[in-house]
């Protein structure tokens, strides 16, 4: 039997929402759904942030009430605060997703709060849900911080702790800008499944410096079933311009799929989706796969072949 | 103690050999001095063919005679045939490097001759050469063909055993359009170190599919020390227009260093000369690291953070 991993695509959420164009509320729907019927486990919609701090996702209801609800996939949200749970609610997400750093200044920079303060409002959030929907929480710079640097596996295991004794369903590691290499994604992996058998455990992978998919492997090596991704490799990173951001979610699957994984995913319809995104946002993205074809299509030989081949 | 891993680059060979402009010889000498001083085990500092075929290399005598020559560095070259091997002797190369594919359609469309009749070409010219300089012998598309589609191991492992036979010091084994992946390198890998002990074996991965890393890690994992890579992962694929071409060094030394292997590489010096080559070349590159810096390159917090944090 071969395993079976679980995507999630987050290229409408964390992808689009540093694009500088808005993004017709119609194009992010029929992205979505599109992406439903692709395979993926999970989609991340939205966020319900401040429409003022994110404009970019200022329709998050109107896109959760048009998108398609098809079985079997489920349809996560970002939830920052007790308003966004709120909205969440009335949207009827399948999950709330909510986020906090493993790293002080990179919370004081990302979310204006130490956080020990974010710990509390993420408990508030936690409380009022009352188990009425699944959380998961994304743990950001657990793999290092841009501006502290080193951040310790201990310090992720503390939270990833005191978020299980809250009764979240999954947590998600999350290499927010990149800085992991391969030898550290074993260790954080193998501890926390150890660690923490009964929780849904998701990582989250950046491509910044090329280690995108070689942290994907280390972290399958592991144990781990399941992964974010970006279609197209959408969503970067403002410490580094010019480089790649979120993993491109067809360049992994297409490489687990080669290996032999079972991703429930249909790669075909993946990777022309991934080839309508550059129209969308207007611009090139880092995918490669997309560009370069999977595997498998192959290419005629040049016409002298024939020839040289009947001598 | 940490492995000690060698890097063989191959820019200024299998990287300049596809751009369009011609690269001033003197330009070449530099970047090859300058990749001499990172502590490459090997460079690949050109090609024996002839002039006609690759205008970009038809300076290989003036190149060979003109860089430093700094100890420890094997300075290697491509070797295509007889006349390539007096042009290398000549030239005092440290090692020849022969080529040809395990594909047979694929040397057709490269090397414009049937496999059997290239390999009866090698054969020639290692019973020439006679053991009076190393020979290493690349062999392409041997984790698949872009026109022919899979290429069998025990194809691989044939044309390898029968090189091994003529006496040749080394393999390289090549990804040569980006097709392989983790599982399959895996395989490959562990297959020739078990079959080939004496043999020094190299693995030379492209990231047409952003799979070049995970590659890199799934052979070091099987326990390979060498690798190709090409600085800023210049050289490309025909095939797979706007895709990746080579693994970029830095990429891979950067995370092999990050995980606690000992590449031998100064990695600041590296990077500084991968910055330096879209100006050597006269347009972008794909290599990752030199974007993004270093992981313990750390980036100044927003000025709110202090005052945030001090409240």
């Amino acid at each position: 039997m071969m395993t079976r991993l679980y995507f999630n695509d987050v290229v409408t959420r964390d992808g689009f929402q540093i694009e500088t164009n808005f993004i017709p509320t119609d194009d992010k729907v029929k992205l979505i759904d599109a992406l439903s019927h692709c395979g993926f486990a999970k989609i991340e919609v939205t966020s319900f942030t401040s429409p003022k701090a994110i404009p970019m996702l200022r329709d998050a209801e109107e896109v959760m009430g048009k998108i398609q609800r098809v079985p079997g996939v489920e349809y996560t949200v970002l939830v920052p605060n007790l308003r966004g749970a709120e909205r969440a609610f009335e949207s009827k997400a399948d999950e709330f997703n909510l986020v906090m750093s493993t790293s002080e200044t990179h919370n004081l920079a990302n979310l204006r709060m130490g956080r020990e303060k974010s710990f509390a409002g993420l408990s508030a959030v936690i409380q009022y849900v009352d188990a009425r929907v699944p959380i998961n929480v994304s743990l950001s710079t657990a793999f290092g911080c841009p501006m502290e640097g080193e951040v310790s596996q201990a310090v992720v295991e503390e939270f990833a702790q005191r978020f299980a004794d809250l009764g979240v369903r999954g947590l998600t590691i999350c290499d927010t800008t990149g800085m992991a290499n391969p030898e550290q994604v074993k260790q954080m992996c193998e501890a926390l499944l150890k660690r923490f058998p009964a929780l849904q455990l998701t990582l989250h992978f950046h491509n910044t410096r090329g280690m995108g998919l070689a942290n994907v492997l280390a972290a399958v090596q592991a144990g781990i079933v399941r992964f974010d991704g970006s279609l197209g490799g959408l969503g970067g990173c403002p410490y580094a311009p010019g480089a790649s951001g979120n993993i491109s979610s067809e360049d992994a699957i297409h490489m687990l799929d080669a290996m032999g994984y079972d991703t429930g995913i249909n790669i075909s319809k993946l990777i022309g989706l991934a080839r309508q995104l550059p129209t969308i946002v207007g611009h090139a993205v880092p995918g490669q796969v997309a560009k370069a074809g999977c595997t498998y299509d192959l290419h005629p030989a040049p016409p002298y072949v024939e020839e040289l081949r009947a001598r």
